[in-house]
C-alpha cells in the first residue's frame, strides 16, 4: 500500500505553525508497518490543491489530505474536492444536527458559516467528526482512497486511530505487527548494543527485528514481529529475557517515565522526597510532579538560586561554597542533606551545576553537574559532564536525579 | 521568484524527526518578503530523488534540498545529483583541508568515509561548511538554481543567512521589506485590533501593513513596509504611535521577554525577587532564571507542593488553606507574604491553582488559577481562569505573575 500525505496550508509554509501532523502521521503508520512514502505541504490554492490531487491520484493507494475544512473563506478544501470530482455540496443531516446540539449547548449562535460545515460532496463517504464541527470525507478515484480530514490535531488523530486505519486494514492486506518495547536511561545505544549482542543475534534469527530508538537521556528498545498477535508469547518471552540482560539500565515498560517510576517506588515504599534545586532551577520539581497522585510522596522544593539562600533555606555552610564553589560535592551534599532535613522527608535530590550558556570555566566548563542524593542512611553524589546545550543540560540533570534516587532505592530496598 | 523545498530523509515520514527545518525557511522567507509555494519530504531513494527533481525544476526558479549528505551509505542525494547532472565527483581541496584540520584538532582519525564527504559534483559551485564536514552544492539548471544542503539544523540556518540569501538578492528582485515589532502581553487579538483601529486605518493608509502574531499570553504586533530601509522613519513613528496607543499591554521590543523586562526593572530599582510556586511547581523559577545575570535580583523559590509544606516553608497558617482551601485568595497572598520574609525579598510572586488535568471542582474548574505579588507595601492578588490544558494553563500562569510584577512596578516606580 502506497500512503501519501498532503499537508494544505499557508500557516504550515510560512512556518506560524510547524508540522506536528505530518510526524505524528509518519509515527502512526510506521509502527503499524506501513510507510508514508511522500509528505507534500501546499497553499490553500485551488489550482495547487487541484495539481497535488491530479499527480497523487495516479501514483498512491491512499492519501491523507489535512487541513483547509475550516469556516472561514480562506478554506477551500471541500469545494476544491467537490469540483475535482464534479459532484454538488449537500447537506448531511447527522453532522447538521450534531452541530446545532453543539451550539446550543455552548449558547453560541448559529451563523450560516457554522451551518455551511455540514456541507460534504454528495459523491463522498461521510466520517463524523467525533471532536468538532468539519465532517471528514472518503473519496474513491479508481482503486485509489482519498480521505480528507480537518487540520486541528486532536480531530485528526481520532478520524486517523478510530475510523481510517479500520477501513485501510479492510480494504488493503496491513502486515499485522506485534510491538513490544522497553525503556533504558543512562545508557547510550552502541553501550547497549553490546550489552545485549548474543541476545540480539538469537531474536533476530527467530525471526524478530529490534529498534533503538533513543531521545535525550533515554534509550527504548522494541522489539517487532511481523507475524502479529500469533507471536506475543515468543515476543515476551524474549523482552523477559532482555530486562534481565538489562538489569538496572532497564526502568520500565513503553510509556513508562522515570519520574513516575520513582514515584511508583516512593508510593509502595511509603517514602517522602524533597528537592533543592540549583542549576535546575525549578525543572526537577517539574518533572517530578507531571506523575499524577506526586502530591502524596512530593514534599516540596527549595530553589537555592543565590549563594546566601543556599545557607539560609538549605542551612549551607558559607565555608562550603567560599572554599569549593557552589558546584562541588561538598556544596550538593550539603544542600541534599539540609533540603531533607528542612523539609522533612526521608529523600532529597540536589543539583548543583553550570547549566550554560554563561558561567563556564576551564575547571568547571558548562555542562559540569554534581548531583547529590540524602537517604535515611547518609549521603551520595555523583559528577557528570553533559555535553549540551544549557535546555538539553538541565534535561540530562533531571532524568540523572531521578535515576540516582532509582538505582538507589533498588539496591537498598525491597521493590 | 518561485521557492521550492524539497526535504531528504526517512526520518522525517516516519515521525522520529519533526521537520523543523521547514518551518525555520518558511518563516526565514517569509519575513523577507518570499514566499515557499510547496514543500516535499521523500525518502532517502534515488527513484523518489530524480522524480522530485525533475518534477521542481519545469516550475520553480529556486530549489532548496536539505537532507542525506552525511558520510554513510544510506545518504545518497549527492550521489543522485551527480547523476542528475551527469557530473563525476571530484575532490574539493578547500572544503578537505579544512575537515582533515578539524579530524586533527578532535584527535580522530580520519576514515575514507570522511575524506568522500568532501568529493563534489564537478559541475556545482562549492559552498563551504561553517560549521561541519558536508559541503553544500549550488547547481544551475536552466535559470533555475537548486541547492543542495545537509540536513542538520545549525549548519543548514548558517549557509542560508550567509551564503544563499545574499545570492538569491543579487540574483532576483527580492522585494526589500523593513519590519519593527512590538510586544504586547495580557489581552487577545480582537481586543487589540479595537483599541489600535484608527492607528491601524491611518497606517494602512500610508502604504504600511500590520501582522498579528499570537502565541499563548502574547501578541506580537508586526508592523512593515515594502519600501526598505527608505521607510525606516516613517516605520519608527508609527511604532512610538502605537506603544502610546497600547500603554500598559505593550511590554517590549521585539524578541524581548517578560521575564527579561521584568529582570531588567529590577536590577535598574536595585530590588530583589523571590517566589512561592504551588501549580506552577517551578516553571516560574525556571522562565526567570533563563534571563542572563537573573542571579543578582532572584533570591530563590519554595515549592510548597503539599499543605505541610504551604505552613512550614512559607509560614501559610493551617487555618486558611483548612477554611477556604490551598486554590484561595488567602491563601495565595500568605504565600506570597510568608516566601517574602522567608526569602527577604523585595517581591515575591505566589501561585495556586488547578492546571490539570485532575483536580478541578464544579465550584474550581481546572484553569483556575489565584496568583499573588507581595512587593514592600502589601500585597495583591487577582484570579484567572485559564481554558487551556495543563501544560498551557502552567505557561499562562507563568506569563501572568511577570506580568502582573511588571504592572506593579510600571506603576508605582520610576522606570
Amino acid at each position: 500500500m502506497k500512503i501519501e500525505l498532503i499537508n494544505i496550508g499557508d500557516e504550515l509554509l510560512i512556518g506560524q505553525t510547524i508540522n506536528t501532523n505530518a510526524s505524528w502521521l509518519g509515527s502512526f503508520f510506521a509502527e503499524r508497518g506501513v510507510r508514508i512514502y511522500k509528505t507534500t505541504v501546499i497553499t490553500d490554492e485551488r489550482d495547487d490543491i487541484l495539481n497535488q490531487i491530479n499527480a497523487a491520484v495516479d501514483r498512491s493507494d491512499v492519501i491523507i489530505i489535512t487541513g483547509g475544512l475550516g469556516p472561514t473563506k480562506d478554506d477551500i478544501t471541500k469545494k476544491t474536492l467537490a469540483d475535482f470530482f464534479n459532484s454538488p455540496l449537500v447537506m448531511n443531516e447527522e453532522m447538521l444536527t450534531k452541530n446545532t446540539a453543539y451550539f446550543a449547548r455552548s449558547g453560541r449562535a448559529m451563523l450560516q458559516i457554522n451551518i455551511d460545515q455540514a456541507l460534504v460532496p454528495e459523491c463522498c463517504e461521510v466520517l463524523i467528526n467525533e471532536n468538532g464541527t468539519a465532517p471528514g470525507m472518503l473519496f474513491r478515484h479508481g482503486k485509489t482512497l482519498i480521505f480528507s480530514l480537518p487540520g486541528v490535531p486532536y480531530e485528526m488523530k481520532a478520524f486517523v486511530e478510530n475510523q481510517i486505519f479500520p477501513i485501510l486494514q479492510e480494504e488493503f492486506e496491513i502486515t499485522d505487527i506485534y510491538h513490544e518495547s522497553v525503556m533504558t536511561t543512562g545508557r547510550g545505544e552502541s553501550f547497549l548494543a553490546d550489552k545485549i549482542e548474543d541476545w540480539e543475534n538469537r531474536m533476530r534469527n527467530d525471526s524478530l527485528s529490534l529498534a533503538y530508538l533513543p531521545s535525550p537521556g533515554i534509550v527504548r528498545l522494541r522489539v517487532s514481529s511481523y507475524h502479529g498477535k500469533k507471536d506475543t508469547e515468543k515476543v515476551k518471552a524474549y523482552i523477559a529475557e532482555l530486562v534481565d540482560i538489562l538489569g538496572d539500565d532497564y526502568y520500565g515498560r513503553e510509556g513508562e517515565t522515570l519520574s513516575g517510576v520513582v514515584g511508583k517506588y516512593l508510593s509502595k515504599l511509603g517514602m517522602t522526597l524533597s528537592t533543592t534545586e540549583s542549576c535546575t532551577s525549578g525543572s526537577l520539581a517539574s518533572e517530578i510532579v507531571k506523575t499524577p497522585g506526586a502530591s502524596k510522596y512530593y514534599e516540596g522544593s527549595l530553589l537555592t538560586y543565590s549563594y546566601a539562600m543556599k545557607t539560609h533555606l538549605a542551612g549551607v555552610a558559607p565555608e562550603i561554597y567560599e572554599t569549593h564553589g557552589a558546584v562541588s560535592q561538598e556544596c550538593v551534599e550539603a544542600m541534599a542533606l539540609g533540603g531533607k532535613e528542612r523539609l522533612k522527608s526521608d529523600f532529597c535530590l540536589a543539583t548543583s551545576g553550570i547549566a550554560g550558556p554563561d558561567g563556564g570555566t576551564p575547571e568547571k566548563p558548562v555542562g559540569t553537574v554534581w548531583l547529590a542524593l540524602a537517604h535515611p542512611n547518609g549521603v551520595e553524589s555523583k559528577l557528570f559532564h553533559f555535553p549540551g546545550n544549557r535546555e538539553r543540560n538541565i534535561h540530562m540533570s533531571v532524568l540523572a536525579a531521578l535515576n540516582m534516587l532509582r538505582l538507589h532505592v533498588l539496591k537498598n530496598h525491597n521493590i
